[in-house]
């Protein structure tokens, strides 16, 4: 079985956001795989895909805290300035993060750790809409 | 053909430790694949897999310098204590490394570089096991 | 459907060079999967794979500056310097950015954003030709 769908996330403030929820209302056929893969795959440069606490909003505040200081909008050494300060910064974070997850999927649903959630990470102050392409593959439920 | 399998990683110390051995150990039916992918998955946000040199233990004492520094623990700006000082860095690690690895399977074995070797990165001082997630799926040799 | 075949690089100066079209070029039989997934592996541990902007030749650049400012060679707290100044570092940078991508494959294609390019992290001086490994799996347009 093999599914594929696009998945548009609203736009968000620049920061970090748990996103799981949104996501996996989207694909209510991971009840159908007994054991597979779902790719969540970013088709955007400047924002990116993370898996980590869910839990604690200040741990994702912490995020954009710790990401803002290791590649700082102000640094004198950027050469690609044309499209805005937080531009560039956002190319290498995204980098940093990646574009994509791969998840488990084992008994109808995501197989995550308790603590694990899905992070929309927006590096963008006005990063609009982002396009998310979902792919599911596995075996069904019912072999 | 799919497989998956918990792999319970025993308590490490915090540092970089490579587990090549243990995880295709526990995973024998990798022999049974033509060609296939094998899916590593953490399911933490404390630790994380990465895939790096296999032979000198300075590299692996090395990255742990590194990433000690590129996320300190004695930082002003964490606002997320409550669970010790090790904890919001080992996030901010964890997210940089990624908590899985999606490896090809060829010929019946995990077809890495000669220098490559599975590090399990643990970023807590006491971190416990670790559960991982092992996903295999592919076409099998004897079709 | 199945593939995997290996794809050699060849030997590029250090620094983030985009591989899209040599890559694609290498891979006919994308054009063969409705919907499926193309995992590119790279059996290196001292260049990796990224996804990222791939217009602007000062944004690639922009990523070298910034990963040898993150990753100083010079440090004095590296212990491996056996194999040269640049081989711990390119360790470190290729654990960051990550030795392999899957990328979804959509209507024969590979299913990236306009943006999007796929690129050969070389962080070594003289890292010679890069073997990278491709797999393909999905289902087939035929069916």
């Amino acid at each position: 079985m093999w599914l594929q769908r696009e998945i548009v996330l609203r736009p968000r403030p620049r920061g970090f956001h748990l996103v799981t929820r949104e996501i996996v209302d989207a694909l209510p056929e991971l009840a159908e795989l007994r054991v597979g893969l779902a790719h969540l795959f970013l088709r955007h440069t400047s924002a990116s895909l993370a898996l980590n606490e869910n839990a604690s909003p200040d741990v994702r505040a912490d995020f954009e805290t710790w990401f803002d200081r290791a590649v700082p909008e102000d640094a004198i050494y950027w050469t690609h300035r044309l499209e805005g300060d937080d531009d560039m910064p956002a190319h290498i974070k995204a980098a940093l993060l990646g574009s994509s997850l791969s998840l488990p999927i084992g008994a109808g649903r995501l197989a995550l750790g308790t603590w694990q959630g899905i992070y929309l990470c927006e590096h963008r102050d006005a990063g609009g809409p982002r396009s998310l392409l979902a792919t599911l593959w596995g075996e069904p439920a019912s072999q």
